[in-house]
């Protein structure tokens, strides 16, 4: 006898990366910022503290949205704020899948989209990414069930990017919205903000996580046309955002000086640690993200993640079903990434 | 053409009471507490931001879920922590209810518990309470479909309490769980946090945005029988909790000194309003809530609710389906109490 719908009895849940507090284990694991961020942002938690913590805060979260719209150049009006973008994921999924339904996304990717889906008791269609990390016709195939496409822009855990003009295809190709997750789209040269406005299957979602330095805080938005927005409000809690991530996430996207700044610095090391990953025989794929995703022409991926594991340094171990396995290495400080690679030297 | 689910077009959403942030207002109207949280929480706060945002937050908030077990004698391992219990209430939603099932609750009580109902597409079987705010046999009776029943516990906005033995006879009686909703307990004479061990269709949820005065915060948590807590996780998002909320929900819990302090101070407060409001001629409900709900027998309820907020004080007007209305006042300061009891003389 259970009381739980049996696509939760079924499901075995989410298993988010290691997150080992406390311990001194360098941590390139799940793709946080190694800088701590703006200092703007203590300030303005600092500020919202002194204002006492008594009341309830903003539910549409106004002031970041404000600020946001003028940042990224959009309608304050397209922008709904979420408890981190996986919240801004939910609520997407909760708005439009029913039980029956099918969703749509690539393989290899982000693992969260199954288990959205396993909740809703909808019914995944997953489709291999091509050989050169596009995305084929059967990514826009016709499905009479589908209701939403996932598509993680830059990808995880392969950090590629599809083009805005491919993004626009497929979403023209598609008979359901494309949610662009656009988690590290922060780190890329490219992103999909403008063809929101173009088409209203497009929505793209944002955190704060990565390039804001504020995984701990909790704080990611969705972009996407006002007629949508106000439906998905529908689906959320009345106060997803609480008072100190309002006034930190507003805070850390108008200091784009910081923003800017950190940036710079990771795409430097991303750069270096790509180049001494091959030399150490290690086949890389270009990242556009915050993380390289790497194989070692001799070395088991999963007997390396334990060795460095042993070694003091955590990185992503991934198995994919269908695909091949390998280490995503988070872009840490230079320090970092010179512990992490005099251990590779010396285990390989 | 629409994308979204028919549920969610068909809704209207669920309206919070009204922010009016920055504003000269007396809030009385969304039953906040209105003295400034423990400093030991602010203190708590200030050293997890000095420890860093860029990491992702403990999933399972374990620093509070030990603290809290201690203080209320539970198992660890029986409690899920949210990002407010409107957080753990739409969890329990999601993981035990399906489009078509029905849940129930009383009337009139919190009216989220419609809105949950509405976005997971089940039906909604509402029971009037008795007028001495007991339920009927009505509220156990047999329903295939049934998967869910909640009840505010004390109850909103009347202030009143069941029992636990009432609770327990309602819970045995019932065919699925019972969720129990405590964000008032910690104002009232009992609660039902002893009967998770003994039924497991028992659940309770609790929040710290009333007791605690950390509304702005957003953290609540689930008691609920250990197997159940396990199945409950699998329908959250991974990092509901920010680090900034677990320290200072952790903090808080610990505080049991500035609790008792300030809900006497709350308490105290509650009977001098009542008994006031009762000489100006209202018909108050004992209440063992942080909040007062009353009509008056000459005025219009409606009426009141106008001239109070055109005199700077914002209380709840409430009309329910079914049911009479009248206003929910929140027990303030006494100065704030001081001042609506003044207004209120000259009004009437």
């Amino acid at each position: 006898m259970t009381y739980f719908r049996s696509s939760i009895t079924s499901m075995t849940g989410y298993v988010p990366g290691e997150q080992p507090h406390g311990s001194k284990l360098i941590k390139l694991n799940t793709n946080e910022n190694p800088y701590p961020c703006s200092p703007k942002v203590l300030a303005a938690i600092g500020h919202a503290i002194r204002a006492g913590l008594q009341k309830y805060p903003d539910p549409l979260a106004t002031a970041f949205r404000q600020r946001a719209a003028e940042q990224l150049k959009v309608d304050p009006e397209s922008i709904l704020c979420g408890n981190g973008s996986d919240d801004i994921l939910t609520i997407i999924t909760r708005a439009l899948v029913d039980p029956g339904d099918v969703v749509r996304y690539p393989n290899p990717s982000y693992v969260l989209y199954q288990t959205l889906a396993e909740i809703q008791g909808a019914d995944c269609d997953v489709v291999n990414f091509e050989h050169d990390w596009s995305l084929g016709d059967k990514f826009t195939a016709a499905n009479d069930r589908l209701r939403l496409a996932y598509l993680a822009n830059p990808n995880s855990p392969s950090g590629t990017v599809l083009p805005p003009d491919d993004v626009a295809r497929i979403a023209d190709a598609l008979p359901c919205p494309l949610l662009v997750d656009e988690a590290y789209a922060d780190f890329a040269e490219t992103n999909c903000l403008e063809l929101v406005e173009q088409n209203d299957k497009i929505m793209v979602s944002r955190t704060l996580s990565k390039s804001y330095a504020l995984a701990g805080l909790r704080f990611g938005f969705l972009v996407a046309q006002p007629q949508l927005i106000r439906e998905f409000a529908k689906a959320k809690d009345s106060y997803n955002c609480d008072s100190l991530a309002i006034a930190g996430a507003t805070a850390a996207i108008d200091d784009q000086s910081w923003f800017e700044q950190t940036r710079a610095a990771i795409l430097a090391t991303r750069i270096r640690l790509t180049d001494e990953l091959s030399k150490l025989g290690f086949a890389c794929i270009p990242s556009q993200a915050n993380f390289v995703w790497c194989r070692h022409s001799d070395q088991a991926a999963e007997t390396l993640y334990q060795q460095l594991k042993t070694s003091g340094v955590l990185v992503r171990y991934m198995n994919y079903p269908q695909w091949e396995d390998g280490l995503r290495i988070t872009v840490g400080t230079d320090e970092q990434i010179d512990a992490i690679l005099a251990i590779l030297a010396g285990l390989l």
